[in-house]
């Protein structure tokens, strides 16, 4: 999980439309695959250069480009200048901390959108910004690392089932975001389960270990909620966006999506409130045990130390203590010791700490 | 009562409109049955299969055919099929764990409703989907599972009484939002009950197992909240909605409904509101125990720990001390102690710790 | 003051319409008075029937007709029939719970607003259902039980003085809602009061019972503020309600009426915040005191123990130890004693503790 | 400072537009004085009657009469009848707990403002109430109490300099609300310094003095956020109002005052925030300090105990306890209750408490 | 960083429109430098006068003063002359307190900013207002101190590389603006790694200098928080703004850095909420070392008290006491004591103390 306080570019100072990278570097180079099919054709293969996918043919035909890796920023420069993409928009597909959003520059869109995964060694979440190009023809989607969160819709298009292959480049980039989105929900199942858990586990178990945990839920879902609350402008912006790009039967299907982000918002949102009621119920419990820890000692104390007192009494050496010499007076100081500590067990009782 | 963070679809990478029932399994069968009616004629059976029911006769009579179970996939595509519903309501009808909602299809309305009652075993809450599918002349409700909840309204159709055998499908549709919107208000007067009593007790005994009453109270209302807040939006659409499905005199109606959510969000929030007082007031009352608690140890302890020592002095086996050979040491020794813990005693009145 | 899970009907399953009383049942009967006047003539008495009220003389004149009690369901819907009052209104009206709202129908307009005053046995505040029929000629008003909260509108009505006498219904109808809300601000003031002396009580004595009133005051507050939130819609809607019953000269004094609404929400406002400010404070003075009570324990305990023990080592019965008997141990233990506790204390107030 | 439960009239029942005086009844009499100008005339008199300033000259003066003491409702009567006045204003300026608020009368506008000062004796915020009628030709301003807060103002119209006396009585009244909102200034500036004063107290002397002094912060805050948020919407409205009172050429100055406004209330805001966190703080520091004590108690305690004990075992009076007899017991012990020491002063060390 | 109660003016009774310099009187004077460029040419100076820099060559040049010190206001007032600027607007840009805001004047417009910087000595907040002027052909900056945040712009005019010199003062106003919310990405990014630090360190480590840091960290929150909220109001209506000196080019630009705010809010909100979930970690760290002192406070006493009592009984000298007599008395003591001590660890255990 990237720190709280990220999020935002660096290069104070430079011209704006500069297209530098600012994500790690990655190992590999850049991967570009081109997918290229309408109702009838369906074409698939790794290409070297963007050149390779142009000029898109002028009939039915949509063109998927897939690019894994930002930083040959050459590349992303060449494919602006091909698809006359604004150098605002090519800085912004290679800033990796982008806030999601959505740009209507009349010939196309630009989406961004922040995908979620649990990251491999800590648990903790992972977030890799995807953009989506949308065009007549045309979908380019950026990813900043090879995944294979799109592998489904590879899958749909080569089988040519469903509405995808007869439809636009609108319905692709909705299915893109559907998938994105509908990852949320896996995040927010591991999450609300660790919740729910953790919910049980405080009542019996306060142990500081769960501290913890609360902690990472707490920053977990901060996170999350700073991620998905752009999102639903963005879903919905793109629902309601008066563009000639955006059909009107794909309208529907992103307004399912649209449904899809209030539930995971709304998921959240209680998911925060639970976890803050968790903390409570947390400090409640401590107190109790505290109180519980401060019973036991008080009633031993009380009832020891005036009975320690009376011995002590006896112990003194003073040469005429008459009582010392008295036959029954051990069995009598016995007695009022007794008599003491049944008065203050009385006392608890009634005070009903026993 | 379903995890907080449930309550979403898990078909990631499915192509839209996939109808796939995500719900338990129910081992009975699917249980249809048709009601059809108009202001002389009633006629109430059970049917095996959709095609029986149709087509509806053309008249001004209504048809309302009820579906307890929704595991039978092919049953929902074929009634998609003859009454011309999207595909992606359909995916929804049978996602049984969707957002309260209302969309608006032209020919007809889709509405997606939480009926909440207490779970048999767990005196929890329990939530089950109802779609409605409200067009020109029929309505089709879904149930997860079979109820007795429309009862009533089958009763007073049977009866003939009231409006509703003179009017149209929205009349009847309203009649049944109205009936699941009032059992909400059965899950509240117990919640509420439970909160006043709890109100009430954690004053006087403010013990650990109020701590698990309170967090189930709280999770509760969360969940009601979430469940809710749709609600309204889904009933306030529905008065507002332009649509020639709605007559005029139905709206009038549907406006009462939603003063009831209203009323029902309302109540929630004043039970949060509640909840988290109680909270405050459950860690106050811990407080004030353990400060009486650590009065009692300090008042006893102070007392006799000054004594204790006198007495230890006393008890010491040096060869040299006068003292133990005088004859009025000894009760001087007891007035001296007297005095210190009268002293004592003074000091914790003008603290007024006694 | 009825639960805060209250607040709603039961009449689950109950055709809309269903004119049921849900209220107590009142011992007296229902009481009817009728109020008859314009510029020149007054004309007041108890009437037996509603029938005795109509026809409304077609002239200038305004009749008011107040009624007491609700249980006489048979006359409410006989007033209905007379008047030509929707079921639901009716219904509405005998539902004494209902949430203050207005209802524009055309030719009548209907009110609902709670009356609050202090129960007589609790101090608690007790909650009754005021609603009001105004029509072109006429003003009904329906009161749960017998109350003189209307007395000074009748008496200036006798009186003939100031402009209500000249007016029409909505004017009448006005003045209604202004005592109503002028109400509100007798039970914010007594709120109000105790509120501030609690503030004071509460460093100088935060004892446990302050608690108890604690609680009740947060009650109250959450039970005045779901009562006046949707009062201030009712008032501000009726001010710009686009009817002809409403005159323009009457919107000025409705307006002064929707000041006065949100002055109480501020009011109500501003106590909350006083309420849980107070808790807070409540709870650090707790905490001061635990403080200070663990400081005297500690001071005594850390002083005395260490000396007791060195005089335990000179109680112990070893045949060879050599100090007891020197001449000078004994007052060099007293002496060991004293630089033992003088060193604590030196501590204590460098520690700030004395 | 009022009471928080206050700010409300009193009159239940009586007629709407009863001028009757609310505030404390002044000792001295009603002070009026009448400062009339233009751009090249300036005339500045007392006044015993209103009628004096009457009738205004026709010409390009503003007439300015200023009103100290409001318990002369038959003055106030006057002045609303000659310069018709409608009576539910009159009856806002004499009911001195008013809300802040403006209403056009479209012949006058009517602005009612909470002036704030420090209260002489208890430093406490004290609030009088301003009212100004704002007419085609004049400006009336009530004031409570006699003060010099429009001093200022009455200087700068003597000199002349400036734009006021070439403008019209909107430019006035501005100069008049200008100033009040300047004082808003001052009173927070004395609230910011006592909360910073507080933030750097609060941590390293965390006394319950303290406690108070932050009970205070907090009220004060409460109050004046209730004082400010009407104000915001009285001079927003001004800036907007359609009506040809308002020149354009003051609508910028009207526009810098909201600007103060807001900054009033982001102050008031961040200041509450403050006070929260200094609460939070508060209580930490109450914990820390009692976490230390604890910690001094238990280090004493738990190192002592064990050896009393020994040295108990020891002065026990068996006849046979072989151990006494020894020679080299008595040292054995001594060493015996060292190394328990070091043992238990090594688990302090371990856990951080030293 | 300037106190959070401060950010007002103070020229209570002051004629409106008065320029009086609020700010620290600066040691050095007032420097100005004038940058003349167009597409082809560029011309960088210091300039001793305003006049200097004027008649604006009526050709497509831009010119941009920039003035680092406000204290000259004679200085101020001559620009205001001569480029026709409002009197309240020169007040404003030497109030040095002024919150962000942005006023379009026609002819010119006029935007406060604040510019953020880590203070040199202390590592706080250090806050400097910055003024614009844009008018058709120039850019007037005002800054309170000297300083290089704009050394990147100049650099860049210099080089003429990029969109800059082909544009108008818009472009430029825009580049400026654009560089200050940059600089608040440093900021959050310094404030967010000391928050994660803290989250870190603050269950291992709950010790009370954490409470000076995270006392620190709320009021610089704060402080951002009343920074940030006016900026974004100020870049989205330089965005939205209907005039003529904003290029429709440009707007794109401006809504880049209006994303930015946005990114800088919802920073901040997640800052907040950190800071506020790690004081709730730290009450509880403190809670739980608390109740761990008191665990081993109360297991040693426990154990202990108890022991003593019998070892003070058999160390009492009553001259009848028979098991003193008895030769297997004192090893059953220690029996005794030893059981009642194993009696004690296995209450411990069963409690789960140790």
């Amino acid at each position: 999980m990237p720190g709280i306080g990220g999020g935002f570019h660096r290069k104070t100072g430079m011209p704006p439309g500069t297209v530098i990278y600012l994500g790690e570097r990655a190992a590999e180079g850049v991967r570009m695959t081109l997918i290229r099919f309408d109702e009838e054709r369906f074409e698939e293969r790794e290409i070297a250069s963007i050149d390779e996918a142009l000029p898109f043919p002028d009939d039915r035909s949509v063109s998927w480009i897939n690019i894994d890796g930002l930083h040959d920023t050459a590349l992303i420069e060449r494919i602006g200048e091909l698809l006359g993409v604004h150098s605002l928009v090519l800085e912004d597909i290679v800033s990796t901390r982008q806030r999601p959003k959505l740009e209507d520059h009349e010939s196309y869109l630009y989406v961004v959108l922040r995908m979620l995964s649990p990251a491999a060694r800590t648990g903790e979440i992972d977030s890799e910004q995807i953009s989506l190009l949308v065009g007549p023809r045309y979908v380019v989607s950026f990813q900043e690392r090879p995944g294979d969160v799109f592998d489904p819709i590879r899958e749909r298009l080569r089988q040519g089932k469903g509405r995808m292959r007869k439809t636009g480049p609108d319905f692709l980039a909705y299915a893109l975001i559907d998938v994105i989105v509908d990852n949320y929900f896996h995040i927010l199942e591991t999450v609300g389960d660790r919740v729910e858990e953790m919910d049980e586990r405080i009542v019996t178990d306060p142990d500081p270990a769960a501290l913890h945990e609360i902690r990472a839920l707490k920053r977990e879902t901060i996170y999350l909620r700073k991620a998905v609350w752009p999102l639903r402008e963005v879903v919905g912006g793109l629902e309601r966006l008066e563009s000639k790009l955006i059909a009107k039967t794909t309208r529907q299907y992103l307004r399912d999506v649209y449904d899809h982000t209030i539930q995971v918002i709304d998921t959240i949102e209680a998911l925060r409130d639970m976890i803050s009621g968790i903390l409570d119920i947390y400090l409640s419990s401590v107190s109790n045990r505290m109180n519980e820890v401060m019973k036991v000692l008080t009633i031993i104390a009380t009832i020891f130390i005036p009975l320690t007192f009376i011995a002590g009494i006896y112990g003194m050496n003073f040469d005429f203590m008459p009582e010392l010499r008295v036959r029954w007076a051990y069995p009598a100081v016995w007695s009022v010791m007794g008599a003491v500590a049944l008065a203050m067990l009385f006392y608890f009782r009634r005070k009903k700490w026993l």
